[in-house]
C-alpha cells in the first residue's frame, strides 16, 4: 500500500494508538483542571510530568530523532505515521518530547551545535528536563518576507550585543523554559541570505524581557504560551553561536522541512479526531425525527471530510518521502503544498464538526474549539498561504519556462 | 437608491457613526483593561456605565424599540442601519441599551407583557439599570430542533414549578442580569407547537444555580458571558407566565425576525469593520518588494470581501423591508437566508483580514479574531446553517409542488 | 420594496412574462428544429421573424431604448428587470429587438451618429430589419487589458484604410448583419486613451473577409455565431468615423455599464429558469424511496441557489439604479462587481440543475446546458473575471490611501 | 517512492510518452479535419486506423488487459499511470484499444463470457475491429438508484425478448459498434440485486432502434457519440446470455472498479494537459505591462491546480492499489472517493485555463472546452456525486456504529 510503513514503525503505531487511549484522551480534562487550579496559568500541572514518565517507559519518547546516535532515526516518512496520532490531542506531543518548537531546536543542536552547546542544552532538551523557544517573527514587519527581519546582533569583543523585539515564540511562557535560539542580522549589508545569524540566548540573560503573552482566539495556550520577548542590550558569549555567521537563512530552511511534516501530519490527526467527534455524536443525536447520522447533509459533510483528509494525508506522505529520497530541496514544492493543505483541511473539517456539535462544539468540553484555533495559527506561521501559494506558482512556471 | 432611509434615520446614522468614532473604538481598550483589571472578570468596567450616559445625552438610547408608545419606532429596515454600525464594535451594542438578548426580551415584554411585568422588568431594562437572560436551549438534546425541548413547567396552584437544565444563556453571567424568560414545557403532550410556554424567573429565586460560563473559542465573553443554569424546583407565581400557556412557540418566533436582522446586520458592521482593518493593514506593509495594497491576490480577497458584504447587506435590507410591509411570516424565507449568509460572510471577511494581519490577527490587538468567534456562534444560535437551509429549500420548492 | 418598479414597467413585466409563456417557451423547440432543417445553421427560422412581428403588435419592442426621442425611455434600473425574463430563454432577447450586441450599437449610434449614420443603419436596426456586430477583441493579444489592442485605421485622402485580425464579433455570421462597428487605433502614439476611433464597417464592404465561426463548447450559436473576421485593407469613406477620432475607449466605455447590466440581468434570468425546472424535475423523480424534492441533499443546492440569485440581483439592481442616479462613472465598482457575480451565480445554479437532471442535462433536451455555455462566455467577454477583481479591490484601496 | 511502478510499467509509461509526442497531440486536428470532411460525421478518420496500426506496432495495443491469458497483465496501479497519460488527448485512448465503454465492456468478456462469445465479440474488439457499447441508462427513471431500471427481458423458449428504452449509450453512433451489452429485467420481482441480468444483442438485429444521438454541451462526440436506443421487441437467442439470470447487478459492479480508475485517471492526464497550456500561455501573453506568467493571482491558481492534481493522483492511485491488494469491495469507499474528486478537481483545473486563454479558451483551437465538457459528464456517469458522497458518507459512519 501507499502508505505502508517499516515494522518498527508500525510496532510504535500501535503502542502509541495504545497509549493514547490509555494515558492521553482520558487525561485531557484532568490536564486542564490541574492547570485551572494553580495559582497562575503559567505552571505545568503535574500529570505531564507523570505522563512524561509514563512515555518514556514504554519507549515512546524522542520519536523524531533522525540524526545519527540520537535515539530513533525513523526516516520522515515513517514519523509522520506517529505525528498524525500524536496530532489527535493538544498535550500529546509534549508527553512524546515531540512537541515543536523544542523538537525544532534539537535538531538545529544535533545538526549544528558545539560539543559544549549539546552537553548544555542539547542533553536537557532530549531529556525534558527544560524546554526551549524560537524567536524569528517581529511585530513591525511583514515576517511572510522573511528578509524583512531587523533585529541586529553586533559583535563586541568576545560578545555579541542583541537589540529586538520578537514575537510569537511559542513556549517562552512555560516556566521551564531555558533557552531560545535567537535568530538576527550579523552582517545587515551582505547578501541577502547572508544577513543571518543564530545565536543561543538563555532565557535569565539580563536584557530579556518577556513582555505579554499573545493570546490566539481567545485561548492563551497556557502553560507553553506565545510570548513578545524584548531583547534590550542583550549580551551572550560569541561561543553561543550556532555554526558560522551569516547562516541563520540556511539553518532556519534545514528545520523548516521536517517541521512542516510534524505540523501537516498532527493537523491531520485533529481532523480525524474531529471526523470521529462527528460521526460519534451524530450517531448519538437526531432532529425532525431521524439521527443525524442517517441525514444526507450530514452524510455529505463526512464524505467531504474523509476525501480532503485522505487527500491531504497522501501528500503529506509523499512530501515526507520525496524529502527523505532526494533531499528538502528537492522537494520544496511538495512541502508548500502540504503546507497549506494540511491546515486547510483540517480547518474545514473541525468546522464541520462543530457545526454538527452545535454549542458543545465551541466550549472546552470537547477539543474541537481548541484544535480549531491551533489549526488556524498554522496558516499563519512559517509563513501565511499565499506566501507559499505564490512558490508553489512559481515552481510550477519552472517546468515551462 | 435601494438603501435609501428615511431624514430621521439618516441623522441617527450620521449621530452614531461620529459617537463610534470619538467614544467606542477609543475606548475598546480601556474597557478590556478595566476589566482585566478587576478581581473576576465577572464584573462591568466601569466605562461602560460612563458610555451608556453619553449615549442617553446623544440621543443614542433605545434605538431598537418599535412598539408603540415606547422611543424611537423605527422600522426594521431603517433600524437595520443602525444595527451595521453598532456592531462594528463588541462593546457597542450595549452602550445603545441595543444588545442581545436584552432587546429581545424587551420587545417580548412590551408585546405580551403585564403591566406588572413591565413596571418590574420592562422599566429598569429600558433604562439600562437590569441586564436579563433567554432560557431556551438544552445540552442534552439537539436544539437545532425546538420540539426537542425537554424541560418541564409544572403548575402547583398559583406557582410555577421549573425542573430544566439549560446553557447558553447568554447575559447570565453579568452581575446585572435580574431576570431570566424561561421557555419550557407546560404541557408536553399538546398540540406540536403548543406544549410550551414562556415563564419569568427572577435570578435570585431559590433553585436558579449558575452551573458555570461557557467560554466560545477560549473567550469568556465577560463579563456577560453564557451560562448553563439549572433549575432545581424553581418556584415562580403564576403571575410571571408571558401572555397564556402554549403560547412559548409563538412568542419565541415573533422575537426571531427582528433578532435576526439585528444579529446578521451587526455581522455585515463587523465585517466592513474588518475589510477596512484589512486595507489600512495592507497598505502600510510590504514584502518582497510592493506594499500588500498593490498585490493581485490582496486586491483579489478584498475584492471578494467586497461583493460579499454589498450583497450580503442588501439581502439583509431586503428582508427587513419585506418584514415590515408584509410581517414576518412572509419574510420567513428572507429571514433564514440572511441568517445563513450574513455569519457565512462575515467570517469569510474578518478570516481574510486576519491572514493579511499574520500573529497580529489572531490576538487581542486588533478585534478581528474576537469578532471572527462571536461571527461563528451565529452559524448555531437559532438554529445551525442546515436547518435554515432546509427550510429555504423546503420554502422554495413549495412555489412548484 | 426595494425592487419595486414603475407602473409602467411593473406592467411591461406582467405582459412580457405572458408573452414569453404564450409564445416564447412554446417555441424554443420549433426554432431549433427550422434551424436543423435548413441547409446552413446560418439562416434566420422563420419562426423568428414571425414572434418579433408578434412582439410588435404587443407592445414589446425596444424596451431597451434610453435616449430621448426614441422608445421606451426606461431607466437601466426599471429596464434591468425587464431582461432578467428575456434572460430565460436563449432566443427571447432578439424577439423583442434587444440582444446583444444590437442594443449596444444602437444606443452608441443614437447617442454618437450623424443623421446620414442614422438613417443608413440605425432605423433598419431599430426596425429589426438588419443586425449587426461589433468588433474590437482581438487574437493575438491578451484583450483583457484594451491597451493592447493592434489593428490600424489609417486615414488615406477621405478613406479609412483598415487592416485588422479581429474575433469574437458575435452575430457576425447572421445572413442579415449589414454593419459593424469597428475599434483600432487611429494614433498608436497618442495618449494611451485616445488612440482608438470607432469606425462603420458594412459587411459587403471589399476586403471584409469572414475567416470563420468560432464555437463555444461545442455550440455554434448559429445563426447568429461568432466571426473570426480579417480586415484586409478595408477602405470606407471618413463620414463613416463614429463621432470623433481618438474618442473610441470613451464610446466603449459609455456602451459598457448598461451593456453589463443586460448581461448580468439575463444570467440571473437564466439562473431562475434553471431553478424552476431543478424544482420540477426533483418533485417528479425519486430515487432511493423518496423523491428527490424531499432530500436534504437536494434541499440544500435550491437553498444555495436561491441565496445566490437573490443576492446577484440585488446587488445587480443597486448597480442599475446607482448608474441611473450618479452615472457610469461614479457606479464602476457596482458595474464590476456584478459583472463577476451574476454569471458565476449563474453557472453555479444552472450546474447544479444539470446535475439533478443527470444525463438529460447535458443534452438539448433542456435549455440547461446551452445556458451554461452562454454564461461561462459571460466570464470572458468584456474582460475576464480576473481584471474585474483587480479594479474592484483598486477602487476599495482608494478609499483608504 | 509513493508513486513507484514496476520497471514494466515505467517502460510503457517512456514509450507512451513518446508516442503521445509524436503521434498524438500533431494529429489532433487532422483527426478533426478529417471528420469535419466526411459526409456525415458519424465515420472513421482514416487517421485512427493508421493510429491505431502505429501503436500496435509501438507494443501500446490493448495496455489495460488484466486477465490471465489476455495482453500485458498490468496491476490496476500500474495501469492507472498509463491512463493518465492517455488521458491527455480525446482521441488517444481508442489508439491504444483502451477506450470505454470497449475495454469493460471486453473485460466482462473475457472473465464472464462464453467460448462462443468470446470468438465472436471478444476477439475483433481486442484485435479493435470492431466497437461495442453498453446499454444501461434510461431516460425515463433516476439513474442515480440503479434497482429504477425498468426494462425487462423475458425468456420465450430460446431467445430473450428485449422491450426497453435505453440512452447514453456511449459508442454506439460509432459505425464499427457491432455489439450491445444490455441489461435489464428477467426477474423483476426478484430480490433487489438479483432481478437484473445482461444479454449480448447485435446491433443488427432486428427491433434496435437508434433513436437519436446525444449532444453533450453542444459536442456530439462523433464519431461514436452518445446514443438513445428503443429496443422494440428485439430476439436474442439465449447463449447470448452472460454468465447466469440475475447476475446483472455483480458483473456490473465487477466491471465498475477498475472503469472508474480509468475515467479518474485519464481525468487527471486532461487536467496535466490543462495546466501545462495554461503555464505556456501565460507565459507568452502579458498585460498590463507584465507577463501573465508574473502575477500573483495567475501563480495562485497555477498552485492551486497542481495541489488539486497531485491530491487526486495520490487517491486515485491508492485506491487502484487498495483495488488490486484487498479486491473491489473493500476499496468502494476508496473507488467512490476518487469518482466525485477526479472529475471535479479536472473542472476546475481546465475552468481555470480556460480563464487563461479567455476566448480561444472555449473554442476548438485548444482541446480546453472539449475536455471540460467530456470531464463534466463524468460527475454524472455511474452515479452522480451526490450518490457517491451518500456512499462515503455511509461507509465511514460504519466504523462507529
Amino acid at each position: 500500500m501507499l502508505t505502508t510503513v517499516s515494522n518498527k514503525t508500525s510496532e510504535l503505531q500501535g503502542k502509541l494508538i495504545t497509549f493514547m487511549e490509555e494515558y492521553i484522551y482520558p487525561n485531557e480534562e484532568l490536564y486542564e483542571k490541574q492547570l485551572n487550579a494553580m495559582e497562575s496559568r503559567w505552571n505545568i500541572p503535574p500529570i505531564m510530568e507523570e505522563l512524561k514518565e509514563r512515555a518514556k517507559e514504554h519507549g515512546l519518547w524522542n520519536l523524531f530523532n533522525r540524526e545519527e546516535g540520537y535515539g530513533t532515526t525513523l526516516s520522515n516518512y515513517d514519523y509522520a505515521h506517529l505525528c498524525e496520532i500524536m496530532g489527535r490531542s493538544l498535550i500529546a506531543p509534549e508527553v512524546f518530547n515531540c512537541n515543536a518548537p523544542d523538537t525544532g531546536n534539537m535538531e538545529v543542536l544535533m545538526k549544528y551545535g558545539t560539543d559544549e552547546q549539546k552537553e548544555k542544552w542539547l542533553n536537557p532538551l532530549l531529556d525534558g528536563s527544560i524546554r526551549s523557544c524560537f524567536t524569528m517573527t517581529e511585530p513591525d514587519v511583514a515576517s511572510s518576507d522573511a528578509t524583512n527581519i531587523q533585529s541586529h546582533i553586533v559583535r563586541e569583543g568576545d560578545e555579541y550585543v542583541i537589540n529586538a523585539k520578537k514575537w510569537w515564540s511559542s513556549g517562552a511562557m512555560d516556566p521551564r523554559c531555558d533557552i531560545a535560539i535567537f535568530m538576527g542580522k550579523t552582517d545587515p549589508h551582505g547578501p541577502r541570505h547572508e544577513q543571518q545569524s543564530m545565536v543561543l540566548v538563555p532565557m535569565d540573560t539580563p536584557g530579556v524581557e518577556i513582555k505579554r503573552h499573545l493570546p490566539v482566539f481567545g485561548y492563551d495556550h497556557a502553560p507553553h504560551g506565545h510570548a513578545e520577548i524584548h531583547f534590550n542590550d542583550v549580551r551572550v558569549p560569541v561561543s553561543n553561536l550556532i555554526y558560522k555567521e551569516g547562516k541563520g537563512f540556511e539553518i532556519a530552511q534545514s528545520r523548516l522541512g521536517p517541521g512542516r511534516i510534524h505540523h501537516c501530519m498532527r493537523a491531520i490527526g485533529a481532523a480525524e479526531r474531529a471526523i470521529e467527534l462527528l460521526c460519534r455524536r451524530a450517531a448519538e443525536r437526531e432532529a425532525f425525527g431521524t439521527p443525524l447520522a442517517e441525514k444526507g447533509v450530514i452524510r455529505e459533510i463526512v464524505a467531504e471530510s474523509r476525501m480532503e483528509i485522505d487527500q491531504a494525508r497522501l501528500l503529506t506522505l509523499h512530501a515526507a518521502q520525496k524529502m527523505d529520497q532526494e533531499g528538502a530541496k528537492a522537494a520544496r514544492k511538495e512541502i508548500a503544498m502540504i503546507k497549506v493543505i494540511a491546515p486547510r483541511i483540517s480547518l474545514n473539517v473541525i468546522d464541520r464538526a462543530i457545526q454538527v456539535f452545535g454549542g458543545a462544539g465551541v466550549t472546552e468540553d470537547f477539543p474541537l474549539a481548541a484544535h480549531w484555533a491551533n489549526a488556524r495559527t498554522l496558516r499563519i506561521v512559517d509563513g501565511p498561504d499565499q506566501v507559499h501559494l505564490r512558490d508553489i506558482g512559481k515552481l510550477e512556471f519552472k517546468k515551462y519556462l
